[in-house]
């Protein structure tokens, strides 16, 4: 019927390491009356996903290198916390003085490598992304089949800048159970036209969507997508990740 | 309640030079039984408002210029396309064999400047996007103001690659009645420690959302979107271009 709906699952408890996602995942869906069904998407916060992984690191715990406390000084940041973001980087793809965009060891693009203070409940701790965010997804996905007997889409999202654009949007990190790309190549447009060019990131744009309702400030680290249609099947954030020969900004 | 709804508004007839939008917008609402209420969002495909307003070129009429056969040349794409990219480019990003990415005379930064064949009826046309997208929102909100007495927020969405990312989103590329932004920077996260960086990018979020509707092959233009709660007033998508002194990546 050509409609979506995004619902937020409230009511999501402080992610201790450890703690299965899933669980918190059903309850939260229970209290809300919303079912979880076959072809729902699930977006969920890489910051829980972390948690959950024991993905936080102390800073007093952190010995910066000499490049991290040069890294740290023009920018008036944290050493420590440079040192992670070196740590948790493959290479700095642009550095100003305010900011440090990385390739993380994943291939994501982002400011920090990922690396964040906000919403740790601990002082002085940040938290790192998955290690692996499709594992993540993978997991989370499997064991939500196995309580509920239902197999869903998985998205882990993160919210990024962008280049040329003022804000932050979420995009996927990890992923489980669809096809993040939607390819139209081969079909036709309303005037029997082959569409050119026309591959949809599906996977962003349920991130991105989900974004509406997962505010920062609001706890609600998981969206629940209900009515779009999406191809099932193993696949890979890494399908979104343009190569660096195909890439002009790099 | 925490839930966003997206409601594909089908049967728009196809749109000439000169069509009202609003009228076919709330006709189409009308058949939905979806009714336009304040505060609801509506997104708005750039193609139909680029083909109200007249914005269709006949390639047979372009002139292109010496610059525009090698550039098309080097590309294998038709010298009159290219000679309507550059003229609504304000300069050139980045060209390999592949794409040219321009900054149009709006200041986005875009695939070809936006001129795109896709659905336009006559062979051997394109469309150029709207001359002044804001101006086209502001008209379009407020011709459904008078028709309907209803003040709803406007975003015109045009789908646009990214870099490091493979396949295509939209984004806001023109708006009205609605702050593109949404500023947590003065607010606290879960813990009470000031978000940092945390501006979103609600206009370009919501017309992403819009576009798990608005697939290219199924005529659905117009999304309508309930639920989500934004800053109302007079802006512009300006406020989401990033300066140049500010970008790293131009």
């Amino acid at each position: 019927m050509n409609s979506i709906q995004l619902i937020g699952l409230e009511g999501i408890p402080e992610v201790k390491p450890g703690d299965a996602l899933a669980a918190h995942i059903i309850d939260a869906a229970v209290r809300r009356g919303a079912p979880l069904e076959r072809h729902d998407v699930l977006v969920v916060a890489q910051k829980i996903v972390s948690k959950s992984e024991g993905r936080l690191v102390c800073l007093a715990e952190v010995v910066p290198s000499t490049f991290a406390c040069s890294v740290a000084r023009a920018r008036s940041i944290d050493a420590r916390l440079a040192e992670l973001v070196l740590r948790e980087s493959r290479r700095i793809v642009r550095m100003n003085e305010r900011v440090i965009i990385t390739e993380t060891h994943h291939g994501l693009i982002c400011a920090n490598s990922g690396v964040d203070y906000s919403n740790v409940p601990q002082e002085g701790w940040v938290a790192l992304l998955p290690q692996d965010p499709d594992a993540s997804a993978c997991r989370l996905r499997d064991d939500l089949k196995e309580r509920l007997g239902v197999e869903l889409a998985v998205i882990i999202s993160d919210t990024f800048g962008r280049p040329w654009r003022e804000g932050l949007t979420n995009v996927a990190i990890g992923l489980a159970g669809i096809n993040p790309l939607n390819d139209f190549r081969r079909q036709k447009d309303d005037f029997g036209r082959p569409l050119r060019a026309t591959v949809l990131a599906s996977a962003d744009e349920l991130a991105t969507a989900a974004g509406l309702i997962m505010r920062k400030t609001s706890r609600l680290p998981v969206v629940l997508i209900k009515g779009f249609s999406f191809e099932a099947g193993d696949h890979s954030m890494k399908e979104l990740l343009r190569s660096k020969e195909q890439d002009l900004f790099r």
